[in-house]
C-alpha cells in the first residue's frame, strides 16, 4: 500500500505557446496519478470549497481519496510562467489558502501503508506525519528551494527520517552548498537517508546508494509542452513501481528510477495532468522497453 | 589510420584552486593524445619557434608528428578562467600567432587515412582539407561559438561534407537556433552529416543517427579539477576507438561514444593534459567496464 501526502492545487501555467488557468495541479496530484498506474495510492491532501467537482472526480478515479480534507476557504493556488526554453519557471503568485492551516492526519486505514511519499511539504510536517504510519518499509520525500531557504535545519532533519530523498539538481546544490552532485548526494546521505535521487530534468537522474551511482538519462523527447509536474510524476512513478513490487532491492530501485524517468517524460508531453491521465499501462510498458533499447550498447 | 587536424596551443588556465601557465594544450593535442590509446594518430598542426622541446617530445611520444609544421612566429596561445562551479569559462586572451596564416597540407603519407578528425578549425579550411584524403571511411568535425557567429554558412557547409559532427550542447543550440537538442541534431543531420554527437559536459552525450538517439551519461566523478580539453578528449577517444576497430557499425559507434565519455572523464581529473598522459590502456578498459556496470539496470 502506498500513501502520498502533498498539495492539490489549482494551477495557472503560462508557457510561450499557451496559458492554462486554474487547472488541477499540485505535487501530490501529479505524484499520485503517476503512481496509480502501478498501484492504487491513498492521498492525504486538503482542498477548499471552490475545488471543482470535476477535479474531485478525476482524483477519485485514480486514488483512494478518503484522506482528502475539504476545508473552509479557497484551494491552494499557484501561478507560474515558463521562459522560451521551458527550462526556467518564474512564480507569479502563490496563494496558500487552505494549505496554510492544514493539520494533516493519517486516516486509520492508511496507517498500514508500507510505502509513503511525502511531497515537497513543510519539512517538520513531513517528519511528524511519517511517524503516524505503523510499518513503513520505504519512505521518500522531496523538498523545494522555499523550505531550503526558510527551514534548512528542518529539511536536514526530515532527510534523516526517510529512506530516500528525491530532489532537483539545483535544490540539491543549494541545500548542500556544493556544486558537485556526487558530493551533494553524499552529504545528504550523511544526514541519514539511504538513497538519494537527483532529478536533472532533460538530463535524467542520478540515483545514489552507498558508493553506487546509477545515472539514468531522460527519455529523449522532441516535443515538450509543459514541464509542470514532471518531477512529481517522476517520484510518483518511482515509488508506485516499488510499491507494486513490494520490494526495496537495489535492482528494483534502479528499475523504479527508470520508471520515474518514463513517467516524467509522459508528463511533459501535454499540458497539466493531461500527459498522465490519458495513459494506459501498455504505453508505459512500451516506453520502458524502448528506454532499455535506447540506452543499450 | 587516423589523422587529427587542429590546434596545438600553449594554454594558461585559471581555476579557482590553481593557475597553470603556458602549458601544452589545444584541441588537436587533447584529441590526438586521447586517440593514441586506441591507435597511433597522425597530427596536422602548426607551432611556433617558442614551442618548448619538452612539449614536442610529449607529442612525439603519442602521435606521428610528421605533419606538425614549425613556423616562424609564436605558438597559438589561449588564456581562460573558470568560475567556481568549473562550468563556465571566460576567455581572457586568444593570440592566434602562427595559426593566423597557417595553410595546412595533408602530408603524402597521411592521405590514405580512413579516419579523419577535424577539430574546431576554420570551417572552410576543414571542408577543404577533408578533400585531400584519398579514401575516407569516417570523418568527424567539431566547431565552436566563434565560427558559428562569424562563419555560420561555412559551418553548415562543413557539416555537409563529414560523416559525423561532435558539438557542445550550447553550441548546437546556438548553431541551429533551437532549444531542444533533438531538434538541433535533426537540423544538423539535414545539412548532410549522418551522425551527430552532442556533448553535454557533466551530463554526458547524445548520439543521433537517423531516428535513433543514444544517450550516454557521463562517468560520475566527485573530483573535477580542470575541464579544459574534455570535449576534445571525448572526440579523440571516440574516433580513436572507431579507427582501432576499423568499423563504422552503429553498435561500434555507440561503444565509441562511451569511450569518448570515459576519456573525457579522465581528462578532467588532472590539470591540462595530465589526466591523459599518465594513463594506461588498462585504466581505460577498467573504467569502460565500470561504466557498463554503472548504467546497467
Amino acid at each position: 500500500m502506498l500513501t502520498v501526502f502533498g498539495s492539490v492545487a489549482l494551477d495557472t501555467i503560462r508557457t510561450p505557446s499557451r496559458i492554462i488557468k486554474n487547472v488541477l495541479g499540485g505535487a501530490a496530484t501529479f505524484a499520485a496519478i503517476s503512481a496509480s498506474f502501478f498501484t492504487k495510492p491513498s492521498l492525504i491532501a486538503v482542498v477548499g470549497h471552490d475545488f471543482p467537482r470535476k477535479y474531485q472526480n478525476v482524483l477519485n478515479s485514480f486514488v483512494d481519496a478518503t484522506g482528502i480534507v475539504h476545508a473552509k476557504g479557497k484551494t491552494f493556488r499557484y501561478d507560474g510562467s515558463y521562459d522560451n526554453t521551458l527550462s526556467f519557471r518564474t512564480t507569479n503568485k502563490t496563494e496558500l489558502n487552505v494549505l496554510r492551516d492544514f493539520k494533516p492526519i493519517v486516516p486509520e486505514k492508511y496507517r498500514k501503508s508500507e510505502f509513503v511519499y511525502l511531497a515537497n511539504n513543510d519539512p517538520s510536517q513531513n517528519a511528524r506525519i511519517i511517524k503516524e504510519f505503523d510499518k513503513v518499509k520505504f519512505s521518500m520525500c522531496d523538498t523545494i528551494d522555499f523550505w531550503i531557504s526558510t527551514k534548512r535545519n528542518d529539511v536536514i532533519k526530515m532527510m534523516g527520517v526517510v529512506d530516500s530523498v528525491v530532489i532537483n539538481d539545483e535544490e540539491a546544490k543549494m541545500l548542500t552548498k556544493t556544486h558537485n552532485l556526487i558530493k551533494a548526494a553524499r552529504k545528504i546521505m550523511e544526514w541519514g537517508t539511504k538513497y538519494v535521487i537527483i532529478k536533472k530534468g532533460e538530463h535524467g537522474s542520478l540515483l545514489f546508494y552507498d558508493d553506487i551511482v546509477f545515472p539514468s538519462p531522460a527519455f529523449s523527447l522532441e516535443n515538450i509542452v509543459d514541464p509542470t509536474g514532471a518531477g512529481d510524476s517522476f517520484a510518483g512513478g518511482m515509488i508506485g513501481y516499488l510499491a507494486s513490487k513490494n520490494s526495496t532491492k537495489l535492482s528494483t530501485i534502479k528499475e523504479a528510477a527508470v520508471y520515474g524517468n518514463v513517467m516524467g517524460s509522459f508528463a511533459v508531453e501535454r499540458y497539466g495532468i493531461h500527459g498522465l491521465v490519458g495513459l494506459k499501462k501498455s504505453h508505459i510498458q512500451k516506453r520502458f522497453k524502448r528506454y532499455r533499447q535506447m540506452v543499450h550498447f
